[in-house]
């Protein structure tokens, strides 16, 4: 098997377990090995690290699958790994619907899987995973006897990899407008056309804890998306509820999912830009019992990080500003670059500006079938955050 | 009404809202005002700042009751505040049991209030307070019609304050072993003579965060006071669970709370020293499935933060090598002067000691009815933490 030699001074993250080796960080590659390859990974000193695949066109040249000399990359390895984590999600109270394999924080970097009840979302963003695809789709047949797979390797990323974006069916053809249930609700997932996978299940465990502050509330969302959030402010007993996305796709998925639920009269979606609107409406002193936001990430690099900041900061200003005193501010934040405490700062900065004071109720982060590494920043990156406003 | 003006070159923190006044920051107090009355507080250059309580002989001289000139502290303003209070925790879904007053997250500096369904526990920190408390019961008697009010300031704290250490009735006498509901389970709360108030609601929430993890598993719970935390483990399906202490008198709460909800079988507790006993099993190789920890906070001042840090570590080393691989660690930590962020890396310290990985599960802090206002550090206090150790 062809060897890859780490160079001396290098920062102890690898031996440490951190499953990425950057391009600087390689003295040697010793062997015939084809982009794609598994190969075995030594510290400048003959110490065996781990084997993990190999892209030399990548940034990350080599990503870690496993730290057992013994353990050998094939079918059976990508089984084991799925059941186990199947076993994981099931441990932590999931049933129908979670994130099956959460990448690196799974052991196998840059492989996502989401499970919708009988439906499985896959994707598959570098090359040394990539390969491997036949291998998990068997393993997802062995484990689940599934009623569809779907690829969704329609992302940019794939391409810094020389992969090609891709999406399509890796099962027999089936109806990618799925119904999965949550928390006892509805909603329609489009498989094939939907955000990212379809659908953001890093916020299940999350909707569940606006269930008291919405009682009897008139509750503002925007970037409301499938409308999951606000189809569960009308479920836990929201007064009347209306929706923000700028998509009209979204709205339409959105009012689908709340007349799926029954609730179509207290759940009511406009296609606007939100950005907008709020502050239009601020102006105007529109006041609402709760505001809830989940915007995008808002940058996707760090030289943009500013813009990300500014971008927060002003959209959290603006929904601050509709809240009633004593009322809620429910706001997300899904970019690892922007941390937790930074995302608090920013917060607290808008409170400023809008001369609100703050208490916080909840801070939470991803649900737990998205577990966290500490250290590995790109496991770590929701912040799903309850305030009052006073 | 006597006035205090603040020096110039002070921090903004007053200005901005935190609610004590330290002595250094103090240039004058005019007027004949005694220690506990109330005073208005001015900037250096006669800005009104607001109204707060008096005291000389604290290194907090003034403490903050509102910032609203218009308002007056009579018995009336504590019953405002309360029903306030009140109405807050309900709508945070509080029914039966809560923090009804937080002190100065609610705006009523060093006063405590916990609410065991229709008895209250009562602490008043500070001089300023201690001299309202008959308009505090009587504000209690209005909207609650209590069954018992009680005073526990058996507290060395107040004797800062130049007050004396008591406890005793603030209503009609009553049975002190009290019974409240949480969670469906129900618990004995010593008001008289358990720690603190009797019972740690802050980690009442937290409690239901175990649920699916202790299903069928063999649960040990270290430093578990009332068995609280054991008795939920049995109650979510955990196999056994063993618990300790090393207190006799909290075995003998635990192991009656056990009894209480039919988990005597189950549920079991030792009056042991956990640093010890954890010690030496994990070198005779016991494992469990979970092991929790809710250690004291090990220390009460700045000074002895190493300390502290030590504890903490330690505990969580000897706590993780008794958790078998791929089982989970719950871990808490309930003093401020541990923040968030140190707490994690004690514990990332001590995985690396114990040479086991982490995956977060879940990261807390203290119940919602214990709200917390960012930078009024003694708000934000307790650490609630689950981990997978593998």
């Amino acid at each position: 098997m062809t060897t890859v030699i780490l160079k001396k001074k290098i920062s102890p993250r690898v031996v440490n377990g951190h499953p990425w080796i950057f391009g600087n960080e390689v003295n040697l590659i010793d062997g015939e090995a084809k982009p794609g390859d598994v190969v075995e990974v030594f510290t400048h000193d003959k110490k065996f690290v781990g084997k993990g695949y190999l892209n030399p066109q990548s940034q990350i040249p080599v990503r870690i699958l496993t730290r057992d000399k013994q353990e050998t990359v094939n079918e059976d390895f990508f089984y084991r790994k799925l059941k186990q984590a199947w076993e994981y999600r099931q441990q932590l109270g999931y049933v129908e619907n979670c994130r099956l394999i959460f990448g690196e924080a799974d052991s196998l970097p840059q492989l996502i899987i989401d499970k919708f009840n009988d439906y499985f979302v896959i994707q598959t963003l570098a090359l040394g995973i990539d390969v491997w695809k036949p291998a998990i789709v068997a393993a997802l047949e062995k484990i689940f006897k599934p009623k569809g797979i779907y690829e969704r390797n329609d992302v940019p990323v794939r391409e810094l990899e020389g992969l090609t974006q891709q999406k399509g069916y890796l099962s027999a053809p089936f109806d990618t407008q799925i119904v999965i249930q949550e928390n006892g609700l509805k909603f329609y997932v489009d498989v094939e056309n939907g955000q990212k996978t379809g659908y953001f299940l890093d916020q299940q465990d999350n909707r569940r804890a606006i269930q008291h502050i919405v009682k009897g509330a008139d509750v503002l969302g925007a970037f409301t998306y499938t409308g999951t959030f606000e189809i569960h402010a009308a479920h836990y007993g929201a007064r009347s509820v209306l929706g923000l996305d700028i998509s009209a796709n979204a709205v339409a998925q959105a009012t689908r999912n709340a007349e799926l639920n029954g609730y179509g009269d207290r759940c009511k979606f406009e296609c606007v830009n939100a950005f907008d609107v709020l502050k239009e409406w601020a102006r105007e002193g529109r006041q609402h019992d709760v505001v809830m936001l989940d915007p995008p990430s808002f940058t996707k690099t760090r030289d943009n990080i500013q813009k990300a900041i500014t971008g927060y900061k002003e959209i959290n200003l603006r929904g601050m500003k509709l809240v009633k005193p004593g009322g809620f501010l429910v706001t997300s934040s899904c970019t690892n670059l922007v941390p937790a405490p930074m995302f608090l700062e920013i917060i607290q900065m808008a409170a400023k500006d809008a001369r609100r004071k703050l208490r916080q109720v909840t801070f939470l982060t991803q649900s737990a079938d998205h577990p966290i590494v500490w250290g590995w920043e790109n496991t770590h990156y929701l912040k799903f955050l309850i305030v009052q406003v006073m």
